[in-house]
């Protein structure tokens, strides 16, 4: 039996056309891009050629604006310790929200020893940021705004747009952490606004350890990673050709299959979200019901633990998470959740199901049925279940 | 007719048992190594099999010693930054040499103002630095030294074994670029004595994009990449798990293989030093007669433009480099060769020839008899060797 993967916000696997363009980098042997010999030129015609790939999946009016990375973390990292660093003379006060990934709460953080302050603002029971919460948060001082396009544990997605006319008019930075949203939902830096975008290949059927930063035309960043002046002299260090190269073909599937995917996510999160109370009762689904990303549920089930029915769906080979895998191991409960007002108990029980390109109805009817069963079974043998249910 | 490839330093071909298990890996399609069903832990164990494997070619007691990154570039911002900024309460004061790759230099460099100092010692006429410099320039505020282990442009191997001892003695953190040392010299962490040794993937045979640095056990360093809890919280961000595969495979062929690939490195580097008179004139072979990378050679060659040079050479399908690729495109001259005291002029007309583990004497001899028409042709239109030679 083949494993029905519900995984995809933590690993994609990687598309049919990407496997190929990487087997084929790998057998081409390419020279350093910056090298200037005819190697080296082929090499950096190569890498130019994926910029303008990826340029246009996010629609730039240049492709130098792409600067490749290892990845969102790296991307992520770049933007915030690069723009506080290098306006650090202006202005050291940062807003941010309580919602984000760990890499921008934890850039913030390491920045607060050099006398950077922030400001992290709240969010409705929806998991979604009040765009005046972030207008009344920018100070004289403020030099940055941080806000996530779309959020990793319950999908629910910002509204940038006017985030992004507010730090406009205010004249402050603003990064938008679009890691699960660019080649999964239409994110075009024209009708967007924000000055830098952190993103990464794996959620749209491209490697891991690959990514980019779009750094709007005429903004002054400091490099995170110093040295040679590769990337247009903004992220030293010689390039992993071949994962750009799988990067760059997923872009360009992605910007012409959005539409039909988008779609097909959206049917198939439907039909999950309707049959599910034909499967198990007493559960909160996280998120916005509207603004959200269309391959995403998060549901919170009562009485039972997450981390049990991951382990209990994988022994029937079903894979979905129960958190974000860049924080497994932590014991905390997650941040996201208590921020959108979960209790503790509740948020022990969340489940995040994630869709793929590949994901069909058969694999929400398998997930469903086999969920019922698991769902049954350790609610009877949870005591918070017994205790909750002995008045009924 | 085939390229002569002589810029091993630039890049290096795939070995062909990288190439497989790279293509294996990515038809595996493995999961995320942070999740907690049966393709995250299939993902998990194919990383710390790859971890074990590179702390065997560098002889650490522990693997969790190894943090994989995206290349040298990365590793020394990391080693660099981590622990000035993690130190920094201690002092702020950091030693290093004239020679360094730009990866150190501008890493310290970024430093400087946020009260970080820098005394930055020469070097003699070989690029070696002298131990007993690097004891005079240790201060009480200084907390971190960073000699590199072999230079890029012109080969010198430094004396890092005494450098770590007098760190040791003075409690001073060493870090050791050795991204052209690792997999093609033996660097040992148990003899070697630093504390944090930067090294990449392509030296030996791996892919570009993909490196690490060894942080010896109990050495408290701060994260370039904050975020999640991946490589045992010191890097986040999802692993490039493809590119640490080949680096691996990489790995366990470079251990084995070591002394075999130093022999014939070495004899075709005597084979070109010793034929070389034959084919040209007028020119200085640079970097230390002895402690010396056995895979490259550099020469500075008198009234001509190495440029012109590479350029020729590349219209005879014969690939060499003049300087760092990472520092193509800069109009300065090399910092390295102005350090050993090479003149302005005769650093210009400077070529680095470096081998790989495909080279063979014919490709030697092919270069040198390209290499004497070039520069024939090359001084014939030199108005600075008209100059020279019409008092002779």
């Amino acid at each position: 039996m083949t494993i029905t993967y519900l995984d995809h916000i933590s690993a994609n696997p990687l598309l049919s056309e990407v496997k190929s363009a990487m087997i084929r980098a790998i057998e081409a042997d390419y020279g350093n891009p910056s090298s200037q010999h005819t190697p080296g030129e082929r090499a950096a015609a190569v890498l130019e050629e994926a910029r303008r790939s990826v340029a246009g999946l996010l629609n730039c009016s240049d492709p130098k604006e792409i600067v490749f990375t290892s990845g969102g973390t790296e991307s992520i990292n770049h933007a915030i310790k690069g723009i506080a660093l290098a306006h650090g003379g202006k202005g050291k006060h940062i807003v941010t929200s309580n919602v984000e990934h760990n890499a921008v709460i934890r850039s913030i953080k390491r920045l607060q020893p050099l006398g950077y302050t922030v400001t992290s603002i709240g969010v409705d029971p929806h998991g979604r940021v009040n765009p005046k919460d972030v207008a009344d948060a920018i100070r004289n001082d403020t030099i940055l705004v941080s806000i996530m396009h779309s959020n990793n544990e319950v999908g629910t997605l910002q509204p940038v747009e006017e985030i992004a006319e507010i730090t406009k008019k205010r004249r402050v930075f603003f990064h938008t952490d679009a890691v699960d949203s660019v080649g999964v939902v239409p994110v075009d830096v024209q009708k967007l606004g924000a000055d830098l975008i952190s993103f990464a290949s794996n959620p749209f059927g491209g490697p891991t350890g690959v990514g980019g930063l779009f750094i709007r035309r005429g903004t002054r960043i400091f490099p995170l990673l110093d040295g040679g002046i590769q990337e247009n002299n903004r992220r030293a260090g010689t390039e992993n050709l071949i994962g750009i190269v799988g990067m760059s073909v997923a872009a360009t599937l992605a910007q012409e299959n959005m539409a039909a995917r988008v779609a097909q996510y959206r049917s198939l999160r439907d039909l999950l979200l309707r049959e599910l109370p034909n499967s198990i009762d007493e559960y909160f689904v996280n998120g916005h019901p509207e603004h959200v990303l269309p391959n995403l549920v998060s549901i919170s089930i009562r009485y039972i633990e997450g981390e049990s029915v991951v382990l209990m769906l994988d022994d029937e080979k079903i894979a979905v998470s129960t958190r974000s895998a860049c924080a497994t191991g932590s014991l905390r409960t997650s941040h996201v959740l208590q921020s959108i007002g979960r209790e503790y108990a509740d948020a022990q029980g969340t489940l995040i199901i994630s869709l793929g390109i590949q994901t069909r109805q058969e694999d929400i009817h398998r997930f469903l049925s086999a969920l019922r069963g698991v769902v049954q079974t350790l609610r009877d043998i949870s005591p918070l279940y017994k205790k909750a249910n002995r008045g009924s």
